[in-house]
């Protein structure tokens, strides 16, 4: 068994959902060395999140954005941290429901994913900015 | 250490929360040969998935299901994503607020959860059909 | 490769979400050995959860927990499970929303934690006492 682990930094994205399957992969060729374990992928912040969704119709992307902006809404009184504007705390507390990171099986050099899911940035912010990732395969 | 891997399917399950700690482990025998590690479950659908929760009384599964249903509303008017009825987008959401895939130490060929801790399926489709699971266990 | 497992008990602390990182570090030491692989922490509960987010301004935890009361409140009249009172079922519901367990990298003998994260123990019961975790490091 081997460990092997790689940092970067995705381009930026608008504020929303996004399929980022392909451009993790473009980090990590040494995937295909991996028979079989697991990729940790991990994002290093807390106002953007990681998902695993469909990978097909966009409108599952633009519904995602439109439930969690009702589910943990901007325009509550209840909020104390709104320094950085309403997108601030928000953006928190979105992290926190969806998680920091995702772990993902693989087999013969591939994510192991089902064939209608692909990997999702969630970006909460309305200028996130490009966010951080550290990916660590463990397997043999 | 060393890394171990099985694919397989469980019985479908109609729509709710369904304990399954019994029927994962009965797939996976290899489990006792691992002193101390983890072992990964990962669901390959986007309309279903894992969690860890209460694994003695049932009325903490109905609640569950009442509980999701209501923060994420079915008959609500602002999905887009409805083509297959309208426990389609609800279960993408329902997906990706609960989780794709649970981590768990491995403690003396066992699973090491807490005495009230079982695997959750969390089946949010009315027709889901058999789920395909991917467990992956590294240790010594 | 190697793994490495310690259990161990956290402090007591009230109802909320609260900064855990230094006092699961203390609890790690062996952690300086590993140059890279992963730390998974995992909490043998179904009514207290794991999650990382801001590790500065206590506004953000408090905002949390106001929010999950909103989002999963209380006083509603659709849960069963409240045998042991009205903390009882939603925390069960937030432990599932947060999560049982995180997995963080490791990097030269550290958690490869962004500037602004820390890691939070969400305590959902207004009594939940003192609750255990079981951390598991692999890697090299």
């Amino acid at each position: 068994m081997s460990v092997f682990q790689r940092e970067f930094s995705l381009k930026p994205r608008h504020r929303g959902f996004h399929i980022i399957t392909d451009e993790v992969l473009q980090h990590i060729p040494e995937l295909k060395n991996f028979k079989q374990g697991l990729a940790n992928i991990f994002i290093q912040h807390t106002s953007a999140s990681l998902s695993i969704n469909e990978n097909a119709d966009p409108s599952v992307r633009t519904d995602m954005e439109t439930h969690f902006n009702i589910m943990v809404p901007e325009y509550a009184d209840h909020y104390e941290h709104t320094f950085e504007g309403p997108d601030d705390m928000t953006s928190h507390i979105k992290t926190s429901i969806l998680g920091s990171s995702l772990s993902i099986p693989i087999t013969n050099g591939k994510l192991n994913l089902g064939t209608w899911q692909g990997i999702y940035l969630c970006e909460h912010r309305n200028q996130g900015g490009s966010r951080k990732l550290v990916v660590t395969i463990m397997g043999e």
